[in-house]
């Protein structure tokens, strides 16, 4: 008999769009075809967040440390055809000229709860208003107004030995629970969204971290990896790290 | 001894041809140029769907999200060598031009059955008319008309501790009916085609889920995580996630 | 002390030489170019088919399914010599200008055997003349005259829990022999052709398999995988699966 | 219940940046164009050489050996801000056009102990001078004036049969200990640098070796291999290895 | 406590230096061009197997099988530095325009006993003068003239299973010895050279076989398969397998 499985609500889509920059073809180009391309990509960025292309959502640049991306282009949508679009239309600026794709992710906003049926229902339909929001800033989350980003994919292990999929519920809830505990103890310093990949990518979450001090960010991982829930079943993707910048500083940013 | 083989009948070879646009190139082509490969894209995948290059079969386009592809062309034909075929002529239109091919799927639609022999029989020789219906639907599958798809190669584990092709018969039986119980909860919901890959793709089986809502697809699948049968035996191939569209918006899509 | 080993004896040396073709440099290429480039590859393929590089051996080409190869070039020659001249003298014809390497396989014909030591002799010393022929047309291979070929490399494993290197002689023994019962019952349907690639490749064996039915090489692989040679010891690698053609062919190859 | 996490500090962050260079174009870039590259190359080395770019940090270049890399710049700096600075810094200058960005990794100096808290105070608050001084060095590391460097990144393993996550405290902090005392031997011949990387990169740690011999470097891995702490726990990614020198060497550099 | 860790020695610096050929770009290229690069290749190798860089060393060019390599170019020297400079003096080359590097491996000679401290010391220091000749031959070897060569880094295990590292000192050296009875009797068929490769790769060391039949090393090597050391203990990367030829054999080498 399969596991019971927990319920879950979706909210807005999520698209993780990183791009490197073809630093030659910039290097290259004539002064009046960078400004073209800058003010291209600083019109589309700003279009961006402010949302002109959808009814609701939220966006976001990052300046991507390491040599496997430059910029992470963060867009939340309330459907799959708008980041579709989004992800189309930046090929059609100018700025695009000086990019490559090189990474992405797809995946939806998720709440999930061990223990709260309450949780799993539509924010308008919690009573309590302190969850009722706090739901809806999980599901339609605005992206926090904070200086470094950090994103990962990750799974649940179903090894032969270590099979989160094959676990009892309650052990299951109560590890959740440890793990909250600790992210609890995180609030004000790390903010985070979690997002379901299931069906759209190999991993099955994307998690956002967001916060001020990267030490932080590198505090509540290495101490959730020492918890259970993390110890023994996560099994992580690549991690990318960057810095947010507004889009009218994307000059500045392709200045080095 | 070697393990009871349950038996699997086949129908029509499956190609799912996946393509990126390269955006570079069609950014810097003068607009007659686009025009023209339009065009030739427009009628290279109406004549596919309209299946004018083999007796029978169906075809479909889709918009595939994140950096790994932007199409996805899927075709369904009686033989090998129609889909070898449609394969090299999409690379004689003026749109493959602006395309790279990244990834593809070469399998075979596959009924099989633990428990029925009846089930595998030529759907003309299986007496019960709904069961006939519902095999040739598998075997010589119409793409369904849902908004969105989600794509996945999957294997039978052969871990020392979980090997699905060293497990009795009988409880790998056990396993797909309680797998195909909860597909049949989703009826209407989503649906599935398989295809079985062995001897073509490193993975085992393909598998097509068509839905209207992609909740539905990540609750399906999720569900089925926490089922023995996957839970346990499972190893998946990365996901492709999509939307469909008809061929003649593909100046839409390659609008942005 | 190290485990018995099984006696084997080697014949011809093998080339599995795959290639994709470069598609955008073909349609933008001059008509004259393309026909001088066809003319010079079915002329190297023809002349490889006759063998007029060798005083012995046997070559084919086939058209391979899918995104990771458009042609396969295969070769068996007495020496790795001629193997060697083989793969650059493609590289001097016209032809070569629009494809690019993107695997290969090199390898030697193998016969290998648990329990008669007469069977790895060399063929002319072998007195059953039946068992001579056979173990002649194992080391000295005409391609089969079947329209469908699938290609996959595999090892024996040797994992903790499922060593093959590590198990007693006779259980090996055992389970090769029932290996060897069920590829007796596709006699007439698939041939095969093992080779050896020990201090070649990553993997240990090639396999080749011809049929002109491609379910009877999906059945014959599906129902090994349930023995326990397979089951339990079979590491593969991907699978490459293609259609035969005549080396004249060639121009209605790519023509689509 | 979460394992008890060991504390640290953090000091520095770290940047490693791998290049390789383009030695088609340098061959065939006239040679005023090569001029000017070098000449703007060995400014930018020697800019951050002095560390003209930040308030503190340090920074040097290698000679890395293999196909993988040509040259490793290293950068320590007191906040990410001046890292993702130097990284794109580097694409303004002339000498850029030769290079590629193959790998990276960021990271931040660390100072864990199992042991003492003294250790992970801030230098200025430890009341032991050496201590305070050996704490110091690791947070904010003069790069050492070796010939050679080795890098790594690695991870602890949370195998379910080998999970150092789930170690209890004293074991761990044992093992930690035995490792410091192999370590300790190599005291003069070799030296080392720790930065965790956890959040930022796939591994969680990143390991610098200088030495002026290799074989120190060689012998002292090896040692430590047989030790539990790496022998059981540890999961190494791929190692490179270089040879130090003075920016305004990188005219001979490139000269072969 | 650590397990006991067996005494090495280090002799010269060995750089396995893998090329392909653009083949495109050589078809292309005028004769004069092909002839003064074809001069400029041979000029090179000739210098490097005659030693002119260097005090002491040999260096030897191998016409690699399959689609990873085209050309080895091995050196050993003794000194780190040269083999830095013999890498980058390649690219100085005409013929160097025709290739790119696709792999490499960087390693040194070594010698190791498990049971003789003898063997360990420097070949002046040896009694024996057999030893002391057959340990100069390991540390500084003279590329064996053999038509064939195969090499492959490998690593010991550790697997919580199978864990070299972790073995008491009396059990590994035992395998040892057993391993090494094996390859005795392969003396005057199979020549066999071994560096170590800690803190340069991520393999542990690097193995070449040296012949003038491919299958005494297919079977040296599958014999040592079954051999403990091997068949529960190693972890090997990838086969590289190709065959000689005098540097002014090039030009031959290049028309195919």
């Amino acid at each position: 008999m399969p596991k019971q499985v927990p319920p879950t609500r979706e909210g807005w889509y999520a698209l993780h769009d990183f791009r490197t920059i073809d630093w030659d073809a910039w290097r290259d180009a004539p002064e009046r075809t960078r400004e073209a391309a800058l003010a291209d990509g600083v019109e589309f960025l700003q279009a961006r967040e402010s949302v002109t292309d959808a009814e609701d959502g939220s966006s976001a640049v990052f300046s991507i440390m390491g040599h496997e991306a430059d910029l992470l282009i963060l867009h939340f949508r309330p459907t799959v055809a708008a980041l579709d679009t989004a992800e189309r239309a930046f090929e059609r600026t100018e700025f695009a000229d000086f990019t490559e794709r090189t990474d992405s992710y797809t995946s939806v906003t998720e709440v999930g709860s061990y223990t709260s049926d309450e949780m799993v229902k539509a924010p308008e339909d919690i009573e309590d208003t302190g969850m009722a929001r706090y739901v809806a800033s999980k599901l339609y989350p605005d992206i926090p107004d904070a200086e470094f980003v950090c994103f990962y994919p990750m799974s649940k292990r179903r090894l032969p030995e270590a099979n989160w999929y094959d676990t009892p519920y309650d052990e299951r809830a109560e590890m959740m629970a440890s793990h909250g505990e600790i992210g609890k103890t995180y609030a004000g310093k790390v903010t985070q969204i979690i997002t379901g990949s299931i069906g759209m990518e190999e991993y099955e979450w994307g998690v956002d971290l967001f916060s001020n001090d990267p030490t932080h960010i590198k505090d509540i991982l290495y101490e959730m990896r020492f918890d259970e829930a993390s110890s023994r079943f996560a099994e992580f993707g690549s991690f990318s790290f960057g810095r947010r910048f507004p889009p009218e500083d994307l000059p500045a940013f392709m200045a080095g």
